[in-house]
């Protein structure tokens, strides 16, 4: 469920608490927004993340992780220690 | 990479040390020695396992992780742990 493109990038980014959905798409720049609206549902229906639906005016809806989606912190964590260490820096971020 | 289908338990199995490639496959039971095979050539390509030639008769190989490949311990004991948390058990291994 991780393995799917930009899931785990989706999943990280939601670590900083509930976002909106145009949130997520600006902080994820090469993300389409028909792929995270399709990894938000498969999330949703994981039960990693869950939709919160304000009744304003106009309506606010907001993604959160679930305490399953939160449970997946160490992974993360771990991944990323993993690809700093082991992973070649792409040539566009070395300084 | 370890999103590939089969490659996490591949490397799941190495951590025990170095095994020959029937071993990996009776460990792996639902796994093809097409698949098996292929995995272990993207699994060298990308340094995480290497593959050892014993010039014996007949010809010894083995396959072992290299560092890079026991690095990843952390991530699967991670994605262990939650799966055991967070995942149903598969009805035929309900007791």
């Amino acid at each position: 469920m991780l393995s799917k493109r930009w899931t785990s990038f989706i999943v990280f980014q939601l670590l900083n608490g509930p976002m909106r959905f145009v949130q997520i798409e600006q902080s994820l720049p090469n993300l389409s927004g028909k792929v995270l609206s399709d990894r938000l549902k498969e999330l949703e229906a994981e039960g990693i993340v869950s939709r919160n639906v304000y009744p304003e005016t106009p309506v606010r809806i907001e993604y959160s992780l679930t305490d399953k989606g939160r449970a997946l912190t160490p992974i993360l964590q771990e991944i990323g220690k993993w690809s700093s260490e082991w992973l070649p820096v792409p040539e566009a971020q070395q300084s």
